[in-house]
């Protein structure tokens, strides 16, 4: 709970560990600089800060306080700021809240008594998560003005513009800077969201309020992918009680499939921009958005703003994307594709040596080809990652949803052609449907299985052998969501592309997910430091992906369609018919898609209709107005009065 | 040229026809409505239109007042308003004009002085033909109170909210309304536009500041299109004169055209997105349009505005659509198919009878059967046509811009299949290239020849033969561009589709779309009637249609590659590999093509940033204003001040 001490500021909101043989000297300048007033002493407001650049922080820092930490490393930091300074940065960032009208409008701070539950000087207005949003943003635009390099660390460079954090950061001065939790309302939140008997859906409000849009929006849609999938798990259950060695029945399944995969994804875009709306985010303007800490360049004005800030041309970035990166990722999946055939070589040579010798040792050699791959795929992952970070943020993305789309579709495709170029051989090339189910099973299997383990077990462990040992309750760092999607990402693979000759596998996705919202859950309220929030209107480039894979759903189904008995015994003399037949009804299937796409809205109706209705009032209210009280405008028109 | 009477009122702008026998009592009933004042006798605002509907036109009516028109027709009217009535109108259009600034901005009245070329009282600042649009649109919205009736004619019946002009049109009492032409501004036009030797393109924003920016969008994509034809031209010059005979060389064609028709459209959204914003209409808002005078419903609330409207159902709308229209369609469809099948079963049996008794006689069987066709046709056209306008009028969309494009969308599909239906068969069912090449060298010469007789020869014939005979100068009805884009369709689909086995096309059409520009533009100055202008920030679903054209022409252009005879000779024995790589890869063309478009901005650069900046300023103002000073907005969140 947020408690506001009584010369209006808040309690600490964010902690700041710096490397505890910082010198004294870096210490005192980053403090001075983290404390600063705006330097006419004033509040800061939207004409100032196009004046007067770099703007000030204006944060409230403070010494941890406590003994033994202090021993440990005497460099850590609480900061906070005072209500003004938080409301003002709600501005900054057009955060929107809830209207007097139950409408959402975007923040500002001088209506700030016309928004619901602004009460006083604005105790509680903001949440949590809010609060420490700002500061985020406010240590993250703190900015070298006329510093040469960090005081005390000749090799830490600086240039007028760069984020001095980052800097901090990137030479291990600063070591992290997280958000502090809210006990109180965690053990609240953390009742209702996973102790109690289950009998509803997640506290998704709740789960916004204490972790933000960007983390309940991944809950919504692992309860909303959890939902969907119940259908097919009960009509594979059902198959599986009545003809379970049948693999000639999967013709059913796959159109089932392919409808299931396009529907899905349709109605989760518009539940997604209902509880976008409901937490004031689906209007949210992007154009705003602050460069991201990471991105450097010749300080410079900003074209939209008029604010000084480090540019960097286009150009320049899409030539090391398209010079760079591309072939850089199209080599890596020339290689993965090279290793998966040498992994069908030996296994085809091994297979060879047990028929020749059945012994117990070539037996053993059947395994052999499957682990190397297997271990060879994992050191292959782990490469790629790092190097794809590297590569996406050398790119150096102004925005940091434009980094993200470019690190997600690099680790996407990669991942995506590992765990599926395998299928796709098995499926198509060897066309062999009962390799490719217990392939299919395996995957799942043993992925559940290590899932289960790493996310449910280790976990819990890992908490009761803490307590145990009463060892510091220090977190672990903070996870993002990306490897929760990447995940859902390849369980919704696995379903819409193969699941067909395979019906099971929607069971098992079923259960893998119910575990893993339980273990999730209790991941982000017991194991890792709070994230950071992020006000988030969608699931992002996710959408996108999980659209992609829906396409070649399509085209997988169809093409299993047209490799089914039943369906080839209607063209008993001629494979040429059958392909032709075939490919033209996936295209119509495709076509059908994206008309579909195209027909049914994004957006519910009755939110279109609010969004356009406050559309149409603040466009009536400024017909209203005279231009010259607008002073942004009058200056630029550069108009007498 | 605009004049301005000394008391601000502007010259006639619009002319009404109502029938010569209308009865007196419903001419004076009619212009009373029109000239009716706002009830508390003010200027319209905003604030009272929401309060006192349904709105008074308080437009100006004089009769015709000349002698000869008396005689034949008393009932002409000539229609204008003050200048103030225009730019309050202009206000509720949300007209986009130039700023102080230089930058596009929503014209409102009360900031009218900050508005570039605002002089005095507003003489000259909006040019005729937006006057026109000005008066059309109140004309259009001009709806009943409580009149049952028209007065004098019980037949035709009015009730709360339906459009008069509708009503009286519907019922023949009205019979048309038009804008009138400034011969003098013509006059300039005309020259520069296709009288004087061109050394340049087209004056695009005259013809915009006369006919409106739908018109002159039309003529920027023709040219645009002709302009993009001319590489395929020349390379099919080139073609012709070195292997005219020799059909296996298309392939390279065939990939030129892949691409080609990809990048073209790419490019024209960008030059279509600048030419909107030069001319202000890309950002104009889309929320506020009024219902289409055809709409009809039940009088209620628009839940957006507020103000009262006829309501219809969406529901019902989408049964309509689906459980009529949609089945129509197909339906003719399927009818325009079976059609084909005749004709090429009747063209085998006139070859067969030729083949049997090859005389003078049954030769001149081998020309029926495509007689025949060609009429059927022509027919079927004309009764979809008619059906089509009927069915979509009767949807009762509220929007014209949903009632244009479900028109587009029906007549589009219908003419697709008409015109390629017999091309797809030759090509891919009897795989016989020759006559495909014979059969597209016939329909765009044909076609050429019929167009340059219909657009060029005849309108010339026709004005010379009017000035001789003195005939009155009443012009031709208006023609909308529906059909003139109708044919850019049919031949940016014969170009893209096929024009790799007939490189000549692009020639031809090049010569075509030339005589097309001067016969446009001819016929637009000196034929018809002066069109209202239509605001349009871009082709609207034409795009759409050229897109999917375009789409189309990847699948046809891969399949004509696949069945090559160079392509043929790398798979020498195996039919079906060599179509599983056609498939493969025209999957791969496809992927690209959406990554491409996905990529590729559709709004230039510079002009997102001037747009951003407009937006980014307007918040600023926003949030420096006491949202108390909105008098919408303060009365909606119910607050006492």
């Amino acid at each position: 709970m947020m408690k506001v001490s009584g010369n209006g500021f808040c309690s600490p909101l964010v902690v700041v560990v710096l490397s505890p043989d910082t010198k004294e000297e870096t210490v005192a300048w980053l403090l001075r600089r983290m404390r600063e007033k705006q330097q006419d002493g004033g509040t800061l407001t939207g004409l100032l800060m196009i004046k007067d650049l770099p703007k000030s922080a204006e944060l409230l820092v403070d010494p941890l306080g406590s003994k033994v930490e202090e021993k440990e490393n005497p460099n850590i930091f609480l900061v906070t700021a005072s209500w003004q300074r938080l409301l003002t940065g709600a501005e900054d960032l057009g955060l929107f809240k809830e209207f007097n009208d139950g409408s959402m409008r975007s923040f500002t701070f001088i209506n700030r008594h016309n928004f619901k539950e602004f009460h006083g000087d604005g105790d509680g207005f903001l949440s949590m998560a809010e609060c420490q949003y700002i500061i985020k943003h406010e240590l993250e635009t703190l900015r070298a003005k006329d510093e040469t390099h960090v005081p005390g660390y000749a090799q830490a460079k600086l240039y007028p513009g760069k984020s001095i954090i980052r800097r901090l950061q990137s030479k291990k001065i600063m070591i992290q800077m997280f958000p502090l939790h809210d006990k109180e309302e965690l053990k609240r939140l953390s009742f209702k969201w996973y102790k109690k008997v289950k009998t509803s859906l997640q506290p998704l409000d709740n789960i916004r309020h204490y972790f933000g849009e960007g983390l309940a929006l991944y809950f919504a849609f692992l309860e909303y992918f959890t939902m969907a999938l119940v259908p097919l798990a009960l009509l594979g259950l059902l198959y599986c009680q009545f003809d379970w060695e049948n693999y000639d029945k999967y013709v059913f399944f796959a159109v089932f499939n392919l409808i299931w995969c396009t529907v899905i994804l349709e109605l989760w875009k518009r539940c997604s921009a209902s509880l976008a709306y409901h937490w004031g985010t689906l209007s949210r303007k992007k154009v705003f958005e602050e460069p991201r800490p990471g991105f450097h360049g010749i300080l410079g004005f900003n074209p939209v703003t008029g604010r000084e800030e480090p540019l960097y041309p286009n150009y320049k970035r899409q030539l090391r994307i398209y010079l760079v990166s591309l072939p850089f990722v199209l080599l890596c999946l020339y290689l993965s594709l090279y290793v998966m055939m040498i992994y069908f070589q030996m296994e085809g040579w091994a297979l060879m040596l047990y028929d020749k010798d059945p012994t117990f040792c070539t037996k053993l050699f059947l395994y052999i080809p499957g682990i190397i791959y297997a271990v060879v795929i994992e050191i292959m992952n782990l490469i790629y990652r790092y190097a794809a970070e590297f590569l996406t943020e050398w790119e150096n993305h102004r925005l940091e949803s434009s980094y993200q789309n470019h690190l997600v579709l690099k680790v996407l495709v990669f991942n995506f052609l590992n765990c599926f170029a395998s299928l796709f051989y098995i499926a198509f090339i060897m066309q062999d449907l009962v390799l490719l189910r217990q392939n299919l099973a395996t995957l799942l299997i043993t992925s559940q299985i290590i899932n289960q383990f790493m996310e449910a077990f280790l976990p819990y462990w890992l908490q009761r052998g803490r307590n145990k040992m009463m060892m510091m309750e220090i977190p672990l760092n903070e996870q993002g969501t990306f490897d929760d999607y990447l995940e859902l990402f390849l369980l919704f693979g696995y379903i819409s592309l193969f699941s067909s000759v395979y019906p099971l596998a929607a069971v098992l996705v079923v259960l893998n997910n119910i575990t893993e919202i339980y273990s999730d859950a209790f991941k982000m309220c017991n194991l890792y430091k709070r994230p950071f929030s992020d006000p988030a209107a969608n699931i992002g480039i996710w959408q996108l992906a999980f659209e992609a894979m829906s396409v070649i759903a399509i085209v997988t189904n169809c093409t299993l369609i047209g490799m089914s008995p039943q369906v080839r015994a209607y063209f008993p003399d001629s494979e040429m018919h059958l392909m032709l037949w075939t490919v033209a009804i996936e295209h119509g299937l495709l076509a059908f898609k994206f008309i579909v796409a195209f027909l049914v809205p994004d957006i519910p109706k009755h939110i279109r209709i609010n969004l356009a209705r406050l559309d149409f009032e603040s466009m009536e209210a400024l017909k209203k107005k005279k231009m010259f009280e607008f002073p942004v405008m009058r200056r630029v028109a550069g108009e007498k009065e």
